[in-house]
């Protein structure tokens, strides 16, 4: 059993290491090339965007679109639209009106470098170009349709944007439940994760049920990913995180260790991570590679 | 002459009036009736969002579907979503990084009420609410998703996001060009103002040519009203703006007062309009509102 999940450990870093190359290259190119662009603000863009990072986001859609049956060349758009709203959503966080955070993928955070000002513009810029590059690049134009609603409804008032608003509210509160905890989560993280999977589906013109098996996969991994997040805050080091650790605890910030303690946040990730499987184990031999993204999920150290 | 443009001016006003009654109320259900919104956010996007203002970008959405022969209930949500960019650039322009305003509308600014970071949170939201308004409320997906990437295009980093950065680079400096100033104009304030033509024709399924003419006057169009802005921040009063006046010249902020002078701004604004109005001469009738629109604007005190 070990050696078999070491295998597969290796099979999927693999992939993900093609699909990520693949992705940072196109990222590349919709942020470098496109005319008009003041120079300083497409150096504060780039900054952020283009900082390595695992790029979960985006493998998602691919491996999505291609459990559907789909191309993943016809999805890398909607991955790249996914890692700029992630990485949008990252420099407003680290703004000093909200978590205040100096170091992010291992370098100074955006504002630091570029101050606040650019940064709430980059960030700004970022989550505009991926609604571009989405509406624009996918085919046909009601999937492109389709793909923008799903993201905006995910990334927005009662999605992401909408998570992290529960999120601030909820610092410095002293008890709450895991029912409240998992509500923000679900929406902070769940929801963009949720709607990596349900894009790649709609680029391959995947079934609806097959759309929602996907959803819930999301949603589970969303949780899992989140519980591992928690623990490597506690657990990990600043040079494996490439960001500040233990920076949850010092400002009461309500994670999944403080809940329920260690060993019953691991198992809880556990389970989600099996009822994740569950949701594609329809899928078959093309669903192999989103089993095993979300074994990893458990394994990783950053 | 003077009595003709006065009725033209009563007339306009009305239809302006009617225009805008009917874009707030679908405004207050786009932002009141979604359900999973966090109450304070929702309170934070509504507070700027519904807070009057002119409506010029839906008014001019709504006017140039009717001018391509569209109806003007099937454009609602585009001109929803001009209105949502717009409001977003201000909520986030406000901000202490940027320009630092306490006044807008003639309330305290959104961060002033709401605090820095629900501000930024709630302008993520408008800019995102934006998006999945077009994408999911125009029809035929088709013309939803070309409705996005103009949209996206017109509001980011080669348009008004770009020309906000332009703006930020270009302030304290003391010599410039007329050709400079309108390069920050026309992607800072005339970008997002043709896109409101261009996403009301498209609703109507313009043909390219009417596209591009109505392009051509939303840029024209766009020049004039940051030229009157302009001048009214010098001659207006605070209680007519709703905001500080004076307040470019105290900062440094170049202006076309400052780099023309009053009457030679005036003269360039009515040249802009001259220009704007001779493109809509072969919409004919159909173009008369299009047509007052403009003149309204040589003649607004607010």
């Amino acid at each position: 059993m070990r050696l078999n999940m070491s295998a597969t450990t290796a099979s999927i870093t693999e992939t993900c290491k093609d699909l990520r190359d693949r992705v940072n290259a196109r990222l590349e190119k919709y942020v470098e090339q496109a005319p008009g662009v003041p120079p300083r603000l497409r150096e504060a863009m780039a900054y952020s965007l283009l900082a390595g990072g695992k790029r979960l986001r985006p493998i998602l859609v691919l491996l999505a679109c291609e459990a559907c049956g789909g191309e993943v060349e016809a999805a890398l758009p909607a991955a790249c639209a996914l890692e700029m709203i992630h990485t949008y959503s990252l420099v407003h966080d680290d703004l000093p009106a909200m978590d205040n955070d100096d170091l992010r993928r291992g370098r100074p955070t955006n504002h630091v470098v570029y101050g606040e000002g650019m940064a709430i513009l980059a960030g700004d810029g970022l989550l505009t170009l991926a609604f571009e590059v989405l509406a624009r690049d996918i085919q046909p134009a009601a999937v492109a349709a389709a793909c923008c609603a799903d993201l905006a409804q995910a990334a927005g008032m009662a999605g992401m944007v909408g998570g992290q608003v529960a999120d601030l509210e909820a610092e410095g509160r002293t008890v709450s439940t895991l029912e409240e905890l998992e509500g923000i989560h679900r929406r902070k993280t769940g929801a963009l994760l949720a709607s990596s999977l349900t894009l790649g589906a709609r680029v391959a013109q995947a079934s609806s049920d097959d759309l929602e098996r996907l959803g819930h996969y999301g949603r589970a991994l969303g949780l899992a990913f989140q519980i591992t997040d928690d623990l490597l805050d506690v657990c990990g080091c600043t040079q494996n995180m490439g960001k500040a650790v233990n920076k949850d605890a010092s400002r009461g910030k309500l994670t999944y260790p403080v809940l329920l303690g260690e060993e019953a946040s691991r198992l809880r990730a556990n389970c989600q991570i099996a009822e994740a499987c569950k949701w594609i184990e329809p899928f078959g031999e093309r669903g192999r590679r989103l089993d095993s993204l979300a074994h990893f999920v458990l394994e990783r150290d950053h």
